[in-house]
């Protein structure tokens, strides 16, 4: 209910503002004697911090996390792991600016209205920096399920987009590339692309693909916890985001069902896969893949008019170092919501039967 | 977790198979003193059930609710509400052909391979039929929040879609026709190509849109509780959808910053609305807007061949009062979601204050 | 959160009033492939019913249960199993005099007072009629649970007790009298003063031991979770109950540790079980056993003053066939809400594990 | 289910364990506003920190607690509140000899069965250690309920006890002593006594008896979430506990109904208060007291026999610096989880009517 925990029996709890002292989190239900590799966690969040290239934010934090409990002789002891992260980078900015006005299409205005008063510092819980605490409770997710592959990437790029199914792609290719995208001629595109909004002080839209291999059949609580709306409900929290669809998705509401019907094998797989891994609400051990499509960036390199508490109209300039595009960096996020949930439903199955 | 129970102040738990003894459900946490419009909630009841007209399934069964406790001398007492609605049309059909056989994009499959066996008679608990209980309690959720205005409508059938903002039709057109469709040009379009499909024996899928107006400012929980990352799981929970995007949606990560971004007028009201009401998770009082896609309906009235419980390939023939387009009839399913969201993130907001 | 449920794995959630239409409720999270046995479901009814001895509520009530969904071809099906019991016993009774005025110990000011009314009728949803729908979910997760043997018994009415270990009592000899004590001459001796007790108009109080036998090790869920916190809050969720504890109890607090240590077999028991068969708030294998303390019931068959909602001090006269000590019932109750409890920390337990 | 969180609109998660690099938690869905007396929280985790007087272990802690978010510009911001206590103590002790032994009445034996293996350096998460992070919890909930008072205290330690309600005390009184029991004669013999079986290299049990004055009318979610039965579960939730009761509690199960009723004032406010503040499971709104047994420590100072993992008897020596009687610092930890739970029900309780 209070909104900073996520999953049931896989459960992680976070905290922590773009600008105050440290951000963090609490895993709980994460099974005994996982062996933990805290590089590939930190791998993880190093796909997800800033200045890590040349068309993402400029900003410098290290994201150096660090496990406070839980993990004994590099184990996982069935007890809940506590987290967290520095902020090394909290410069004693003035603020002044945003404390009294409301930026467009950021969550100013609603938090003080729901809140009464805000954390103008960076944005404060609404930033993007929380999303820190996802990576690494996702990257703990991954290892409990490691037999399950968990792959995104970027599909498109404001109006250059990819037009393929993963199944035609070579999904290695993405993180050979900046922009996170497994074709090297588009992903040559979108980053010149990129580099051009910045210049305008401008941001663009994009959308993240995901797929995840290896799934095994039975992952899904029908009636209302459906694995697919859990998972929709994953990537939707993460900020930004304006849409989820998987399989086929709004092209299969075009459809007729005699085209869109996956036909059975004999072993219980199918021919087709429009059905995205998931019947009824429950994998079926096919690949499960969707897109999750973000908005652009608020924050614009320009001056613009808005509004104070007063309902005055202020000027304002848009400055600091923010991503022209979030896609990239996103990669990362959209892994660790999948991973966190597949980590639930896995041991939520270990409930249907006896 | 058990997964028959959508939300959390105002929580619904429902029970029953398509071909059951009676479907039903418990509302918990409605508040004290909401006088019931029982007529109200045997309306929506009414645009959902089956046969109600020339382009749904013809199945007849009236669903008439039946409340058993928590409303006394016409109000909620604030204890739980129990209700039900008899199946009073559980033919004894013979399911011997389906219940050794797994249909194409069905449930049947996944509900075996997880619960070991499954109640095969018109799909048990996989089968839309149990969204009935969903309505009664989205029913009584409008009435907890009767400042607040649900309105869905369909707005594609297959190819035929209205592309046009719901700012710029007339909704109260849509209850006029049998589609749901607020454009009447567009809805006897839809309506001759539902006909023409069933004639064929296959299906279609479709969107349903919804808009919520009045929506008091302050709703939703960040950071994963977010409103529309809710509505979005709300929706996705239905049966045979696929897809979810609110406000700009997807067309929303091809745009630009500097036009997405949604300015200020002086009393905190924005000039465009591509946040669809949300911002940071949380409603802004603007209009919430989304869509929902629905895949055409997996069960066609051909022949065609399938796979049995022992991987054998076997000859099937779909038969049956079914429908060939789901939309119509969804539409007060998704209204009746989003009523439950609301209703219980508007409890949550008022507990959330000193 | 809205209070009627219980559980989180195995969860039930309960419906009804006292004197309304029906009670019942939905089990969410039971196992597929559990056959149930409906008559030893009934047969725990039968043990709470009113009418069922000399020494209880002469009301005349059958408390059938019938299920609606869940149960197919007699096993379970992994989805929700609803249930209802129809209330038979309706009489149109002239409530005048409870509608205005609040019974001393009742619940009938603090309901007022929480939901601004109330449903009067027998004390609506605050009877303890409720807990009929407690034995029939008790009653499922007994046959999940069907190696563990739950009993309850009763060790005390006012102040006739039976100053025994459990260990030294013929369990077995409590269901073959009305008192449902495991020692015939106390169970004669409690007989006696309960039918003095009723002719005085008055009521008392009692305790009801359980001993719940054949439990694995490791259930339960520290830090918060442990095993007899949640059995604890059961038990005191059952109505009149003023007190509960397990193994040592309140004695043990007197005790030294040097007394109170289990020491160990080689095989992991335990010579002494002053834990209570927990340990940590894990289960050791070891029995568990508690005490759970009931108060009088409020009802007396006398005239009393008490005040109307106006604060008018006023007479009423108790009447109607209530219980004179409610432990001979609240026997079934115990073990209900003991397997509720057991069944959902098993689930849990098999969830937690790779 | 994830057993490390407590509480739902109002809830904490922590983590830590007795010998890990730090202890904290997360709370999250304190109302926005709140003005936060650090100081005061400090105070708390002062009155329960080891070596703070001649009667409890004389180990070194600081436990200077850290907040990391949440709190800005003195007020809570309504996001979540992340707070850590960093273990200065953490010795290279040599555990070799608890690591492969079970020390009785422990949870060693149960956390190995139940996880595979465990963090065997001070008992773990096992250890009381971890109820620091409760204290900090409950000390913000105490702020948020500025109103209400919380005082527990110590009413029996072994075989001398208090025998007196709590409104025949001083209770000023229990803050001026060691023991923290509110009759300075009575505390002057526990003081004694434990000291007696310190030397003993044993340890003894206790009672401490919680008061809360001036709850609102209408807390409590009946049917399962009495309010009394919340409190029962978080008492039972510190560790040693083995008992609880409120109002009449055991006692009451001995009384007759007639005398046991609680006679209604005009006003609403009973004459006596053998419910303990508390009917059909709300607040009444007079005093909520209640009751905790511990058990003694199980820790001796003394040499003594056990089993090692392989089954093998084996010979240990107590040794550290350990509580001979945990009550007097358990009493703000009793306080805390009081404290917790009203902060919990009261908010919960605006949702319960429009």
């Amino acid at each position: 209910m209070a909104g900073n925990s996520f999953g049931n029996l896989f459960k992680v709890t976070t905290f922590g503002e773009s600008h105050g002292e440290a951000l963090g989190g609490v895993i709980d239900g994460c099974p005994a004697g996982v062996e933990i590799d805290l590089e590939a966690v930190q791998r993880d969040l190093d796909r997800r911090k800033p200045g890590q290239s040349a068309i993402v934010t400029q900003r410098k934090e290290p994201d150096e996390v660090r496990f406070l409990s839980g993990i004994f002789e590099g184990k996982t002891t069935g007890t809940s792991i506590g987290f967290m992260i520095e902020n090394t980078n909290q410069k004693s900015h003035d603020y002044s600016h945003i404390k009294d006005s409301y930026r467009p299409s950021h969550a100013d205005y609603v938090y003080d209205q729901k809140y009464g008063f805000r954390d103008y510092r960076g944005g404060g819980r609404s930033s993007a920096r929380e999303t820190a605490c996802r990576v690494v409770a996702g990257a703990i997710a991954k290892q409990v399920l490691k037999d399950i592959q968990f792959q995104a990437y970027v599909s498109s790029v404001g109006a250059i987009e990819l037009n393929k199914s993963y199944e035609d792609l070579h999904l290695e290719v993405a993180e050979t590339n900046i922009v996170r995208c497994p074709d090297a001629q588009k992903a040559s595109e979108m980053e010149t692309y990129i580099k051009q909004i910045r210049k305008e002080g401008d941001t663009v839209g994009g959308i993240v693909s995901c797929v995840i291999k290896n799934v095994p059949v039975g992952l899904g609580e029908p009636v209302f916890d459906r694995l697919h709306a859990e998972l929709g409900k994953a990537m939707l929290s993460i900020n930004a985001v304006k849409g989820f669809e998987y399989g086929s998705g709004f092209k299969g509401s075009k459809m007729k069902g005699s085209d869109h019907n996956d036909k059975f094998n004999t072993d219980g797989t199918t021919q087709t896969n429009f059905s995205g891994g998931i019947q009824g609400g429950i994998s079926n051990g096919m690949d499960i893949y969707f897109n999750v499509a973000f908005k652009p960036v608020a924050t614009l390199i320009q001056e613009y008019e808005t509004i104070d508490k007063e309902g005055n109209i202020v000027k304002m300039q848009g400055k600091g170092r923010h991503d022209p595009c979030v896609v990239p960096r996103a990669v990362p996020i959209v892994e660790a919501m999948a991973a966190l949930v597949l980590a639930d439903y896995y041991l939520l199955n270990r409930a249907s039967k006896l």
